[in-house]
């Protein structure tokens, strides 16, 4: 076989290891926690679904999605870092950066220099696509947590705040989503499966 | 919230049972069932690694990757036919349609005509985009098997022709998949992994 074809098949072959990272979040149906490829595939749909309410100027959708579809095959190397850890989030950036050089690596070097470049556009979020795919990656997780009744707000003591900080990049990349999440909240305030910051932890 | 968008959200949550619809492949670790909404994110990104061996007139790459996300979506209510259940796959095409019917007319009418017509062109196969997303989908699972002992073609009594029928459309999508696939078959016929077909059980 030749090289070029045999560094494509062994790079298939590797990510498929992305099943196998877990994630904070549960499935919606709360019976087992999510693996970052099914993640994957879900948010390049959920991004399909609303880039109609994406910020003028509209980014390209399918950029979005190739940028999604490949943003987190780092987590094979680095993991996946909760949202939520401190610790966790000083050293990502230095960790992912080598399991991009690693994974992207094993690919022709043309194609390893493109997916660096939309892995990077992703991380640096400041094109369009770039505010959008991360706006996306961010709410949905949110969606989870409320229909799985708050399970890993409440196992790490998130309070309100701290989820609009994590999701703050909604805010400009679809004002519509951002409306909708801050609804999502209340109701999930309401519910008592998040606790509003004066009810305690606080930050 | 408005009608559209709270159509668009119950959509997005409905379709997380994607994440437990098991397919026959293992994972390549051999550890579990391969469930189809991770199957979506891996040959979506199968199809971007792999565009450049696909036929004159090379197809619209994006537009197989929107097809690839969403075409396995109505397993959710048809279920994973299994590629060499003869039975299943009888009624195979009133279950998918029923499903499409429901899953993607959950959404406003513009998206589900959109999706819909996505869906339909994957099936009927005709258009460059949907041979070559055909392909893809078809060659992976291939991969599967190879890598993880040939588990699943030995546990139904698979033959060589019938994996060549079951993967015919790679011939004219990508002769050059379609050399390699014919190599790794060689491959695992060799290590015993799969039977050649005047070994036995044969057609």
């Amino acid at each position: 076989m030749e090289e070029r074809l045999s560094q494509q098949i062994a790079f298939i072959a590797e990510i498929d290891r992305l099943k196998g990272v877990l994630r904070q979040s549960l499935i919606m149906d709360g019976s087992r926690r999510e693996n970052t490829a099914e993640h994957s595939w879900h948010i390049a749909v959920f991004a399909m679904l609303m880039h109609e309410t994406a910020s003028e100027p509209r980014p390209d959708l399918d950029r979005v999605i190739r940028m999604l579809l490949i943003h987190d095959i780092v987590e094979i190397d680095a993991g996946d870092t909760f949202a939520y850890d401190a610790a966790g989030y000083e050293d990502k950036e230095a960790r992912e950066q080598a399991a991009a050089e690693r994974l992207f690596g094993m690919l022709p070097s043309d194609q390893a220099d493109e997916w660096m470049r939309l892995w990077r556009e992703f991380e640096a979020g400041s094109t369009p696509e770039a505010r959008y795919a991360n706006a996306i990656d961010r709410l949905l997780p949110l969606l989870h947590n409320y229909y799985t009744g708050g399970v890993s707000w409440q196992r790490y003591d998130i309070v309100r705040s701290q989820v609009e900080r994590r999701i703050s990049p909604v805010k400009t990349a679809s004002p519509k989503l951002w409306r909708f999440a801050m609804q999502l909240l209340d109701r999930a305030v309401q519910k008592g499966i998040l606790s509003a910051d004066d009810a305690g932890k606080g930050d």
